[in-house]
């Protein structure tokens, strides 16, 4: 779970609501059919540009990029050089008896891998396949989030010339002009909300976590064929600690 | 025929629809002249930045992307093992008895230069270079869409002056004023509307459809190469199986 | 004489000219003021950006792309194969005779340089040079138009802010107000108008001729430099014939 | 202490100050609501795009950028020779005893390397990684001051939309119409405000600022290196004013 | 002096005025004022954004690019022919002699090199660095001018908003709105004419001097090097035509 990204949507949100209520009532705001059009809209022009297919997979990919916390790359090195003691002792395959307690997949599958016999460059061959198919659906729901943020101001201001053109052909009523126009408005206001308050900064961070990702998996692969390589445990845990900001290294034990 | 273009324009269509019935009469909105303005002007620029000839190659790879399904890549895989297997067996030239069978064209031509004898390297070459007139193709196709959806709001706009010069030079019957502006609006409108509704969902669309399309040429590439070089199918596949999402790996029969 | 530009050009005036006329008399939009403005104003500003040097360069490098005919690809392969029929028969000496009948001033000059007797790749260098300088000159072009393109919507803005000011600074005749403001539009309507139906097409026809022409300088080189080096002629087709799309390949006789 | 950053922003609000003043009274521009809303919308919304750690650790980046006054390069480029000096007479391990005069940590951690005995190339493979998580800490800053300069206009624009909806619902009090489209451009003022004098240039000196330690960083990666290397003090010193411009060489002392 | 850079800035800025003086008083648009709030603040967050010594080289670059003509291409050609021709005769150090009548300082520290007997390697080596910091203060001085274009009209836009608040909260007074107005919108009107008459068209002409430049002092480098080497003037003058567009070449004297 990332708290900054939810207690940061709160606040948003929060800021926002408390806004409407201080300089009139909630329900100025609240416009059901407008609601329907900017969020619908956005949706049908999101499905045109993508596959409900990819829509489906970026969900997940945003859900788990949101939800499921990474292990902390400290903690993985010092279980990666624990299993480079335990290897340069006992051997290979004594890793099949730690498998069970790796619960990251990435990584069971390493050392799967290194279980099973591979050479250490069919290792890296496969693992770094593996990555570069977790960057392109980092970078695949990146794009979508960064469209939607692009199309739902669009279809605000669609909504909002509807709502003009609807409001200047009944001029005979100028107590009406007023009302008219401020609902005219709320899709354009809609739109920016959601483009600037939940696409592109949830945009932003999908990018930072894949980020922070990326960096975890290329430390998994080179501790893993650090270890098939039988590197010595010392050398293989300066290596890694390179994969960390200079401010965290200290905290790695040993 | 792609399900989510289809369903999502008219999604995006009807949600309009319905937003400008509930707000008022239809024919609010239907004003031939700038219909004929907007749509016109746009293909003519259009015309201008393009050739008549790109616009036509385009109409026709976009049609192609959107209504024309292409082979799933795990079929294509276990096809491509088969000939593997029969051409390990009896000879390349068997695959000749299959040619009738291979309805992609691309793959058909791969397999006949196959049986002509030339050498890998020789198919390699007339594939990738077959494979970057595709490429050219669909970024033609990109760079037509975005252009246009540059265009429709740029009409739009240029209508809307127009709109608005014709009206403030007749501010003397007030009661006309409302109706100006709204007609005014409509180009604007329209141009909102294509461009963010047509033009650059088709045109991401058709970047969606140019990488899966690519990423099976490849693969075909990969596998009639991989034949001509009497690899063995069980490596052949796991090589092909590479090109896949691991997600749909599984799937893959054998 | 390209078609596809003067059509597109006479289509998108005619219908803006329709719809100033639609809606009133033409008259509206004319302020010999506002259109000296813009026009002097956007070239003033391109002349500070650029050299009068280049300004003139463009311009005929702009008119040479649209109305001097590129030869066919596929004529001047078929031109290159009889070229290198000739020299394999009587010697590249033989060229001579043929020189006078290159209208191409491109082609003419590699064919020279053979019968020179330059080595292939001096003959490759030269050439390359030569293309270079191309596309310099079509880049020149197509940055300048684009310049232009940004200012013009500028000089618009500037001179509606400019009619605006005077327009608010005189509220005392109420009747004025209408036609002093539609005035001050008028030279954003002339911005958008020289940006989006001339500027921005232009530049992107001219990108489209330079690639097509960098296609078949290439194409040239290649053949040129094949007749050198003595390649077979029926090799020689089969190289260039890659420099076409695959739709025209089969129009290329012999 | 950087002098042009705390004289700028006191020079762009001493104006902004100024021109709210001399037009009425400074209250007019001061609505706690909307401050609070754009600030705190803008520091939520980062949050969501960004962590917590990486804006506690951008705002050390930012502030160590604009109060820490870097070494001049001319000055270390002197104590470098001076250290080679050193060295070539009295072997690497003098610098030992100067070790405790380098107030510089980047420096200091490479002078270390040299005592340790590690191997040139060793020595430059640690300190260049130092250098890329220095790199990497810049970006980060400058992409989130970026992020924060979109952020902030965005929501001025939301809470200009809240204002006009709140103020259009209540037309019935003309009087109080001027009154609230003030308070609702305000909001707009404040992200107008924030963006363009605060987060832009602020961005724009720390891109300057990175560039100029990076400069520094690399000079003194040359200068350890060369001094591990045991080269000549006057050559180390004719290489390593190649980093500086060509107008500060001059003052370089020999 | 460049001469399009000045009649370009005259004409643009007499079409201005000119528009000014036929639609009513220049005093209209004068506002001394505003003045001082567009150009004073963005010179101060330029300051914030930049380093002082920045600017004052960035003037400095701006003034030399505009003010001190360049050699001819052609006739460096022809002078370093001439040196070729009489180091060949006597010797590199005869060009001593030469080294008073050469009044382009980067040539002559060229020349100097070659004299003082350092190897072509090296001459190119020095040569090369001075040319990348010619590139350095060239994209600085285009990077500033381009970020005071988006400052000029960010600062127009604040005034406006300024202006607007306080005209809006005193509406009592209906005779003073259009004037109120009128003053406001006179910031944006100063930071447009700032950006696109000023900032952009001067940024443009920076590079497209620095191009010039930058061909120039390689073609030079190219030369001194050809001298030290000995190289055949003759072939020498081929290599360095190379450097001019083909429409030169013929002017250049044997």
């Amino acid at each position: 779970m990332d708290i900054s990204t939810v207690a940061g949507l709160l606040l948003a949100f929060g800021l926002v609501l408390w806004s409407l209520l201080i300089g009139g009532s909630l329900g100025l705001f609240v416009d059901v059919p407008s609601v329907i059009m900017v969020i619908g809209g956005t949706f049908a022009v999101t499905l045109v540009n993508f596959r409900l297919v990819d829509m489906k997979g970026v969900g997940t990919v945003v859900m788990r990029s949101f939800f499921f916390k990474l292990p902390s790359p400290g903690d993985e090195i010092e279980r990666i050089i624990a299993y480079a003691n335990l290897a340069r002792k006992e051997g290979l395959l004594a890793l099949e008896a730690k498998l069970h307690e790796v619960d990251d997949s990435f990584l069971a599958k390493g050392v799967q891998l290194v279980i099973d016999g591979f050479s250490a460059d069919t290792v890296r061959d496969i693992m770094d396949l593996e990555l570069s198919w977790l960057h392109q659906r980092h970078a695949l729901g990146k794009k979508m989030l960064d469209a939607m943020a692009g199309f739902a101001p669009a279809f605000g201001m669609i909504g909002t010339l509807v709502g003009l053109v609807q409001m200047l052909a009944n001029l005979s009523d100028p107590s009406s002009i007023g009302s008219g126009m401020a609902v005219a408005l709320l899709t354009t206001f809609y739109g920016a909300v959601m483009a600037n308050m939940i696409f592109l900064p949830l945009a932003g961070k999908l990018d930072v976590r894949a980020k922070e990702e990326a960096l975890l998996r290329e430390l998994m692969i080179e501790g893993i064929v650090a270890i098939q390589s039988g590197e010595k445990p010392q050398l293989i845990k300066e290596k890694l600690k390179g994969f960390l900001p200079p401010s965290e290294r200290e905290a790695v034990a040993v």
